[in-house]
């Protein structure tokens, strides 16, 4: 077995804060997070290649044909998926590969890639995520509401990842989540003889 | 399910310092240590309760009959066994428990007990298995040999368990053990809703 790095699929509901897990987990030169591919069009701000890889149709379905992503789905009419070169590339040099999709993506890379290692993170409760979704002040009552609805549903399937780590603070929820990726690193079935 | 602690099972081949690991874990106050119980006689400078159970070969097999004990075995015809009772009362109180054992015994533990946490301790390499051996002083040549073997095959063994920690230096590995218990922790299956 080679000491590659290792796949890892974070999810969680919107406002539990997972981006910003993951941006503190990007502070260690080991870890790297996978940019998805879609054919949506940029909206204000976003940029190609950091926020996304804004693809036409036809590149996407090409790319979907010549096996080139982890996972992909359609949602709204659009596609989005997880390139798997970089990926690979980046596992082989050693690195852990954060994937951050919803949970119908993560069962999807379970099924062809069983070895990836599936982490939720849950808000501390309900209140909070209430709190945080309506602390953002940009959406209407309705899409709170919800979201609120379509939190308690993905929680309902956290029992299916591997791992779930609460995100009370940035700092701890990022420490417990290097943790489990030092320990996964130290599984049996990993070892490097 | 309840916040219980957790079996924790450590296996390593004689010289490889497990014994030294597990002192430093025991200053983590979540930590326990099961202590044997046995049939054979005390040698000197070892204590009741402390170095191990003394028991008579009746109340050894009234706590076999009992069902008191997690695994037990018999060598050179004495029994060895790991009580069940005050192993059980620390996890409840919330104490990740200890075991020291050979490979075989965790072979029973995880039978009976499939949740149970088992830690292969591995040393450096053969080469310093082999300095740490002579480094005793105490063992003639055959027992040194005879314990090398030993290892070889335990090593061949270490597949089976969980985890595979490299003890390197005391520190380290004791290090690795605390992360692979936090992780275990925030495993899914055990998440407490």
């Amino acid at each position: 077995m080679k000491n590659d790095g290792l796949l890892v699929v974070i999810s969680g509901p919107a406002g539990t804060g997972k981006g910003t897990v993951v941006k503190e987990l990007m502070q260690d030169e080991k870890i790297r997070v996978s940019v998805s591919a879609t054919t949506r069009s940029p909206r204000e701000g976003e940029e190609n290649g950091f926020h996304y890889h804004f693809l036409t149709r036809e590149a996407f379905l090409q790319m979907i044909e010549k096996d080139g992503f982890l996972e992909y789905a359609q949602y709204c009419g659009n596609f989005y998926g997880s390139p798997k070169e970089q990926a690979e590339s980046w596992m082989q040099e050693g690195m852990d590969v954060i994937l951050e999709i919803e949970v119908q993506g993560c069962r999807k890379i379970k099924e062809k890639n069983p070895e990836c290692v599936s982490i939720f993170v849950m808000p501390p409760s309900m209140e909070v995520l209430e709190q945080r979704l309506r602390g953002r002040g940009t959406e209407t009552e309705e899409v709170i509401l919800r979201r609120l609805e379509r939190a308690k549903e993905e929680i309902r399937l956290s029992a299916d990842y591997d791992y779930i780590v609460v995100n009370d603070t940035v700092e701890q929820c990022a420490a417990d989540i290097r943790c489990v990726l030092k320990a996964e690193k130290l599984r049996a079935k990993r070892f490097v003889k």
